[in-house]
């Protein structure tokens, strides 16, 4: 961390300082420029907050320079790590495509939808037994009765299964039946449940708050990786920008970043990412493109008839089509579907 | 809600639109234009999702004619609702000042705090014992003992407490002691959280998600509304933009428009939203010319010594003089302190 | 156009709105639902602006149904339009890749790199004469001589050229050597420039404003469009959001959706939207698989003493490897290189 | 600036960046911490930008200490400037309301609002000859026809006038008849237009472009101040998010935060800011009560007429209302209007 002084900052307010870093055991490093004095506090500077300097007076302003994450950090592990889930393996040469609907809705759609991906190549099962919905009075998922049916369409596919989970006390009752738990946009700065995920030891896939920064999110899996759980899949799914046609704008650069950044697999969701069905593919296939270890694609065997989320899921024919169609884009960049 | 057809939609494309809206018990209005055909579907149609019908084929898009919101609504209740806390209103003509740190951290800091900010005239004490922080390694607030401190300040001062609950299973803990059960910014879409304030029986300072329309934070509030608590104060805390002097954007013109919207009072939390001490007067004038009808302030004994947010807490010196100087801005507002 | 009574409407307003309507030439379609009343206006609402009802009192909003462009629409013209550029053509099935320095410098660096980026592949030539800088300090091109070197390179690679023009007085001078006009992000509501260049015969690269939504780029494009042009390819280059690892968020998303929505071809600029030497090759693979029709890249002999961009540049190795890792790429959905 | 090099960076990388910079005339100074390398650039950096070092291999980042801007920070001039026009003095403790239609549309509406401004206490008049419209199909002002009329309202009302310009070729037209020139949100970058009025001997109003952080915004104003035009008045517009109900979302902490960085004085727009007539009023309270030194408002005589910017528009009876409203908040906070 380095404190910049004022201009017109006196050597007394200079000396206050010093004396606060080295009573914090930190090693003072000053640095006289033409037009400011620099403060250099030599140390692991992640145990101290920035701001705790801001408000000494004659301090202008404070910059960290060691990244706030660790665990999380390819400094921390160099070699990319791999998560795995019954045999399939998200970060390895093979992109996983995770495909299901937005909510399960009846046994009917769970079961035929869970077969009709497996047979296109998906080999993992997306599906919601507990929904957030902006509101209130929106279907809020089938909850217990959803689990059960997921784990029907497990027995019978041997797909593996991805749910969300919004709360602490419901991480055991989704976790019996979901080999990945799903932690929402909305939910990622919601501590006590990364803790509760964080202490639990199944895979999570961790979905990237739509208006964080990609320091915050990986601060955010910080708190699931220090818990104990290091199988963490980082989820790209759109950020808020003030673009209108589509719900949300898909950072598709993150892949490479976080790549460089961070360890963890990086997987992306480029149906809530556009919230047009029409944009998936071209998406999907730019994202394959770009280096993602995994998608996870909305699919429903009649969109017209979704409880949510119709407008930007692929019925059974689309997502066919489109597993054809990614598997030449995934070769181009030496990967495979 | 209206449904606007493609330019070259097809007949039988819209009257299978026309037999699911009918399907649904809602009546059918059309309108030819000279480039669009509009359905226009009469009734209520908060019970139906507008991307229900996005993904019929010879749609457009659709158009949401109602707002959403209902019991936060001004159209559902004129008169504006006044929140009151052992004898104090908020919402009324008085505006009502809440102040103290940002964390408890000892005795003495939260008891020196609590007499200051009373004597100074504020009526409400704030003060965090469970900090949410972005990293897992900062100071995370003292917890239960957090709670015991605030206590003996209340019982101290007579001051109301408002203090931050992060997990539902916290509620009835933290709300033995506070007042006021604050919703931190990065919990507004914590559904379960909402639920469990909505269905305890105590008055909610409510802020706004950082990355939340007015929309999304009107309707995350009909969760509390919903749940049978209706005691909920809107907060501002600044939201998330590009610009990067200031730690969050102040939207000040939530005030008069919150004011159109909805009857529940609003709140300001000029700390927050800025970030830098020096900015928090001003911009406190500026909430109560705009018509806040309460502000929520950090004010710490030596915020040099901080465990958190110390940039942007004031001293209690400084406190003092703000109070002096909002007086006559709020009374210039016909309003008063 | 739409427009949405309040709830409280008297039918005195109802019938001030449906007189106005008419007034203005247009037909009125009423319809009424539970609680509110709709005024359809019948007609092209293009000529005038919703704002224009919105001031009328009982009126809550008003709702345009017609996209407010007409000439960049795919409605207007179904076709995609190819851009021919000397013998290069932008829209069809092979992707142009356009490259070359930020800036021109000299003449050894603007010859050098015009002759390795011909020899990757490349088909036209990027270089900036006139430079658009934040800082007025900074280096602002070469102005008249970058012009004149550029025509050097011309000549002895046979690339085309294209090169930003800053100002409307600048058109003719630029456009006697640069074979594509550009309009920079600063500059896309430039609306003096937009007209100077639409009366002139030369085919513009558009880049959009780092702020602005596609419909206001479409729009913007409609004033190149209605002086005369019809020869725009439209750039993404990255908008602006809260992230601040990269220097801008590229939208890749735009792909298929300007296609969809316009006949125009779309070019992506993978190094002003990640500032970030490291992500452009990634970046530049999604954009390809995403159906991008050309891409302009930073190239640099000696990236590391440019006088701008060199953290973005590509030098001629790196450029030569990019190019061959493209072609796979571009084969996996049916374009060639 | 200083230049921090990765964890892994070798002795002969950081030797090529120190042999770098001090072939550039700066001093070095090396700092070496626990886990990074530091290297102190000593010297005037604002001639070299940041990324100039970034390309260096073994440079994780570059970290810019000064300011970019200088003749527009307060270190530069520590007393804040005063703009005079006409005897009227912006900047100083009187708060100065600007007036007017959104455009000049008939000889009529800008005399009759001119008059029913000044009567009202407002002491310059605003209206647009030349309009810049997101539509090539929408008014575009009456032009030189509309510079005529405001003459005629200046002679007759002896108010001063300020209007737009946006082309560097109609500075001395606009010139001749308006006594401040104003610069368009969507010109803030457009740099041939700011070195044509920083050459120009007339007061400026310029506006912060939508998307533009305050350093840029301040880095622009740069361009007036260093062409040799010191009568910059710095505008706050609205800048743009993701909230949908306001056209844009006032920044109203730029006040005071200019007023830190900057001595230029500061005007705030609330009528673009929000695009909604009925928060007008208490946004503009809040502007003055944060210490704003003008305001610029759009009043009409007739909004429901308006051929631009109607429902943002006061009519006559509501501004002279507003400003009876704005006196006390100005004496409250030791102004007055």
């Amino acid at each position: 961390m380095i404190i910049v002084m004022k201009s017109d900052a006196s050597l007394k307010e200079l000396s206050e300082i010093i004396k606060e870093v080295k009573k914090l055991g930190f090693e003072v490093h000053l640095s006289k420029g033409k037009e400011r004095t620099i403060v250099g506090v030599i140390g692991n500077g992640r145990q101290v907050s920035p701001d705790y300097f801001e408000i000494f007076s004659g301090v202008e302003r404070v910059v960290p320079i060691l990244k706030p994450f660790k665990l999380a950090s390819r400094e921390f592990k160099p070699e990319k790590s791999i998560v795995r889930i019954n045999g399939v393996s998200i970060g390895n040469e093979e992109v996983i495509i995770m495909a299901g609907p937005c909510a399960v809705e009846s046994r009917e759609q769970i079961l035929e939808t869970a077969h009709a991906v497996k047979e296109a190549g998906a080999k993992i099962l997306r599906g919601g037994a507990f929904k957030p919905r902006t509101s209130p009075y929106s279907f809020q998922g089938l909850k217990e009765k959803g689990l059960e049916l997921l784990l029907e369409a497990k027995e019978k596919t041997g797909l593996s299964i991805v749910s969300e989970v919004m709360a602490p006390e419901h991480v055991p009752l989704v976790g019996e039946v979901a080999d990945i738990l799903q932690i929402g946009t909305r939910n990622m700065q919601n501590y006590a449940l990364l803790e509760a995920v964080g202490k639990y030891n199944k895979p999570v896939l961790f979905k990237r708050g739509m208006m964080a920064t990609l320091e915050e999110f990986l601060m955010a899996a910080e708190y699931i990786l220090s818990n104990g759980n290091s199988k963490v899949i980082l989820c790209e799914r759109g950020i808020r920008t003030f673009e209108k046609y589509t719900r949300n704008t898909l950072d598709l650069t993150t892949i490479p970043l976080l790549n460089q950044l961070s360890h963890l697999p990086v997987c992306i969701d480029p149906s809530h990412a556009t919230g047009m069905r029409s944009l998936v593919i071209p998406v999907s296939k730019a994202a394959i493109a770009a280096g993602a270890d995994a998608l996870i694609v909305e699919v429903h065997p009649c969109p017209e008839k979704a409880l949510s989320d119709g407008a930007q899921s692929l019925n059974l024919k689309e997502f066919s089509r489109m597993m054809e169609e990614l598997k030449p884009v995934a070769e181009a960049v030496k990967r495979r579907i």
